[in-house]
């Protein structure tokens, strides 16, 4: 029997929030761009799967594949604007910049320009898998969805579902919750037709968050996902405001409310969660929620440092998210250096004038292995995927990096880097530059295999 | 008359920590690589000096030009272990990673190696000055210095000094005080040797910090400043520990210590400075001496962000620092971005179970047009040296870096983006990917013409 696709190397990837696993692999890859068996590399296993398949890549040494990463997180529209107008403060950022641009993806043509720019530049970065927020717009919506299929790219594509009078502008909102329920019900349908089956592209609903929607959208939303059995996302506790807000208009937290709703369920993915509460954490884990987390965007939004470990020690599930364009970089290689610095930033505290004694939160510091297991397994976890891992079942959505390359910082020195510095290395200093190739779901989307060594068969 | 070089384009630049300047300007620099005289294009004065220069540069629409950046703390010889060991704590950091990387530099070979890697990346990143720690070897820090002058990079270069019985392994020290004094004394003419009047490749005497220096190697390192008028390196209560240990040993504050000694003095560069009170920065403003703030590197090892306004306020000179390999990232741009955000979560506090009133410290954030001024000019009124801006006198230090590369994130799109907005976008997004071009004292060490409109003459 010829299997359609194999490739032998060494495979980095995490097993656990803190074990790191490097393996010489051979990995079978089935016509569905499912991982069929993996072997040890050498073994007569692993050779005869290499004989036996009709496509075969073999990486250099000076190259590592690694489980392809799932940005929980991005707000698609604001991809233009990614970078820029972070000295303002959320409202502002939201109605003077955000929401103009936003409404903007009325125009289809716009909105091509900017998808066909940002799935492969995702791509490039590693993003295997992406939880977006669309726009209000039905074919803008569809559209990315459709960019997300050419291009390869597994995404989870949500129209954004916004309608309250004071909390989103007139010119940008669902003229009434019913238009929003309705408008979100065809955008499901829609992009189901998309996909056609293939599986890689699904809905997701999107209500923004509570403060942009009534009370009527937000159930409205919450019967589709049960009628549909479709995934949830929206914000929940980002900040001082808005934590307050909910409290204030429900005199219940975010969480409670999202939950009571049924917006906070199995799978859901909450964004952010900054000023969550114990309680609030225990009610995520109870229902089966889990949270995108953004340690770069929160560092401008959400006014605290996540709680990362508390909420992984109550038993939520977490996974990381760039928060484009709130997190001013593409990608998750560089959000996992983020996330480790602001957690030793809590860890430490921030104010010198205090006694080292009070300044922090001890208990608080993860390192890289932990920040890749949230980029990889930790999201498909979120999301319950058999993704971000390479282990029999799951997809195969890899990337492959490059050592020393020309002036890349990402170089290996002779008697001195053990595999666990290479794989820090790699999180730390890796950059799309050094990504010489990208699969998903066993289908080569980024690169060439002139990169590496060929398809030759033995 | 001929003048022998002329740059056309759009140039971007600070003119001030709050100030972002944008023109269209005819730049003429001399033969020695000082600024000539600036124009703004299209009037008579720029058409002459373009018409009358032997070798001109129009940058394209697309492309920008700004001064190269200042990078004030690198320590060299931890290049092969940039990214790794960041979880360790300060003394397992230096004793079982950092000293025994630092002593394989005894072996010429394995230097020459990493300084032909490290000098052409970090200029690939715009790092057009660099203030650099070598090791205690005198000919691997000599070496340094030729392959900054080998590969175009302005340089200060320093033979670390540090002899102290319990603050140093016995296998990586100067054997004694007047040992270390004598190398130290010997380096500096060696490196000045090595520049033969070039202007580019300067000695900085360099004690290691006070824990790991006898004070007879102070004292003795004070004198060779004043003899031979060369700026000083060294760390400044970077942590609790170092700060403390200083207070334990002497008394006195680190700064007051160092000016005390002599250590610290007009254009002295304090590494981090996190835990300095108000008094230590009026005492470093008082003498001359500046400030490297290296945001990313203080996250692991300061235990508390740098109050940066504070420090800027009570007059303090500040630049950037990457701290390789304490901070883990190549190049400016990046730290400018951590610099920013680092900023926030003191402005903002990280602990989010406290109330917001009482979390942050008011008046702390920054943005990144004050994070460039500190990687450019900042840097340059450190170290007293003419660059880090785009005017006449200075040097001509500076880089292009190009908007729209294929799948850069570094993208303008049309009737969104400001200057104000590609200013950030550069700041946060660019990448050695998008610089084409990399000036040092008009000389081009990275890129080639090909990747502008050429050199062909009107």
């Amino acid at each position: 029997m010829t299997n359609p696709f194999a490739v032998m190397g060494t495979v980095m990837q995490t097993t656990s929030p803190s074990s790191l696993s490097v393996a010489e692999l051979v990995l079978a890859v089935g016509a569905d761009g499912v991982i069929l068996a993996t072997h040890e590399a050498g073994t007569p296993e692993g050779d005869a799967v290499m004989a036996d398949s009709t496509h075969v890549v073999r990486l250099r040494p000076d190259q590592r594949l690694l489980p392809g990463m799932i940005d929980l997180h991005i707000h698609a529209p604001q991809w233009p604007q990614l970078g820029t107008g972070l000295d303002l403060g959320l409202e502002q950022w939201l109605f003077a910049n955000t929401f103009p641009l936003e409404a903007r993806y009325v125009d289809l043509s716009f909105a091509l320009s900017v998808w066909n720019h940002m799935v492969p530049t995702l791509l490039a970065h590693g993003t295997t898998t992406a939880v977006y927020y669309a726009s209000i717009h039905e074919e803008a919506t569809t559209a990315l969805a459709k960019a997300c299929v050419a291009h390869g790219q597994r995404a989870f594509v949500g129209r954004v579902a916004m309608d309250h009078q004071t909390g989103t502008p007139e010119w940008y909102r669902d003229p009434s919750a019913a238009d929003g329920i309705e408008r979100s019900r065809r955008s499901i349908q829609d992009i189901r037709d998309v996909d056609a089956g293939a599986g890689l592209v699904q809905p997701i609903l999107t209500p923004r968050f509570i403060p942009a929607c009534t009370h009527e959208l937000l159930e409205g939303l919450a019967l589709l996902a049960a009628e549909f059995g479709v995934r949830v996302q929206t914000h929940c506790s980002e900040s001082d405001w808005e934590h307050q807000h909910v409290l204030d208009r429900y005199g219940r937290s975010d969480t409670t409310m999202l939950a009571e709703l049924g917006l906070a369920t199995r799978h859901s993915v909450l964004a952010h969660g900054n000023l969550m509460s114990d309680s609030d954490f225990d009610r995520a884990a109870a229902v089966g929620a889990g949270i995108a987390h953004c340690p770069l965007s929160n560092a401008y939004f959400a006014n605290a440092v996540f709680p990362l470990r508390r909420a992984m020690e109550r038993g939520v599930s977490v996974g990381l998210g760039t928060d484009i364009a709130g997190g001013a970089h593409p990608g998750l290689l560089g959000q996992c250096s983020v996330a480790v610095t602001a957690s030793r930033l809590l860890e430490d505290g921030v104010d010198s004038r205090l006694a080292a004694t009070i300044r922090g939160v001890e208990g608080s510091a993860i390192d890289s292995v932990t920040a890749f297991w949230l980029a990889t397994a930790g999201g498909a976890d979120v999301l319950g995927i058999p993704a971000g891992r390479l282990e029999v079942g799951c997809v195969f959505d890899a990337f492959v990096i490059d050592l020393n390359g020309p002036q890349s910082p990402l170089h290996m020195w002779p008697s001195i880097d053990s595999d666990q510095r290479i794989f820090e290395k790699i999180i730390r200093l890796g950059s799309p530059s050094d990504i010489s190739a990208v699969y998903v779901q066993g289908r080569q989307v980024v690169g060439n295999e002139r990169r590496t060594d060929g398809d030759a068969r033995k």
